[in-house]
């Protein structure tokens, strides 16, 4: 049987272990290594671990089901809140560690490559724009109050969240999450 | 003149480079030479570079006057926001870099040092602490809606802050900045 592209295999490794471990711990001999191809093989379908980075960031960025934000069959604000449980779900199947790739690069990496900058922030943009669009819908709808500004409201959303990434992992605890699900859809998105 | 404690200049060359560079990014030769002490002198200081970051920390916490939310001769609301007007200062005064290092190291290396996730949870603990009093006597002060409960909104805020800065380093904008007060000052602390 004809062996999955080896670049795939590469983009998939790097992801995980960009994610569990960071972009300085994570080296190139791991991911080929967790990919079970040769390290010498990397530089064929890579012209550097920042090139790779920025074609994980775009995987990570498909894997956040950013459609789900637009789903007509379901209430606007109820779409929002499940997007973000679906996220901290995941997190707890980690055992609380991992966190969000945009977040840990943005955290790690941003001020010393503007390549991996560049495609964090695009990341984030396109997650703002579904997420500013989602609060619309919902003040459309009457479930939001009006005088929120979306966009604004969006941007400070994603920030919060991406905090309590970084919280709940330092804490290994839930707690932060509540904090976020309480205050945001509890007071703020009312 | 006798030279001051080399100790000190360890610590102090290793907050820097752990702000700017991050924990895995900064090796010990890079804090010794910063520090202007020969490499060898390094393990006489301290047992490891997670020994040293566990001091480093302690230091940046101090560095965070939390004193200052506490300040009886301000009211209360002024002093949280000036807080975190003077922390977004700081940030812009370093073209949008660095951050927080409790949150960076947060996202960094939490997941991987017990030492380090335990410090930076304790300096996130004293934090939490003081924001909390300040939103509870901004309350009493009828400055604050009083249905908010002051742990949760103050976790929230912390968490919504340490967000907004990996933000705007991504972006590289103080946009994030400004949903940052738009929302927590305009909308949730009213």
């Amino acid at each position: 049987m004809a062996r999955p592209s080896m670049r795939k295999e590469i983009v998939e490794a790097a992801l995980e272990q960009f994610h569990t471990r960071g972009f300085n711990a994570a080296g190139v001999k791991d991911i080929t290594d967790r990919a079970g191809v040769p390290k010498g093989s990397f530089y064929n379908h890579f012209e550097s671990k920042e090139a790779l980075a920025i074609v994980a960031l775009e995987e990570y960025g498909v894997s956040r089901r950013l459609q789900d934000l637009a789903d007509p069959t379901v209430e606007p604000l109820t779409r929002l809140r499940r997007h973000f449980e679906s996220f901290r779900d995941e997190i707890l199947g980690h055992g609380i560690t991992r966190g969000c790739l945009f977040g840990n690069f943005g955290a790690e990496i941003a001020d010393h490559s503007e390549a991996i900058r560049t495609a964090v922030s695009q990341g984030f943009d396109a997650w703002l724009v579904a997420v500013t669009a989602a609060i619309t819908e919902a003040q459309r709808a009457g479930a939001v109050r009006s005088d929120l500004d979306p966009e604004t409201t969006a941007r400070f959303l994603l920030n919060a969240w991406e905090g309590t990434l970084i919280m709940a992992r330092t804490d290994r605890s839930a707690v932060a999450f509540d904090s976020f699900f309480a205050i945001a859809f509890g007071t703020l998105l009312v």
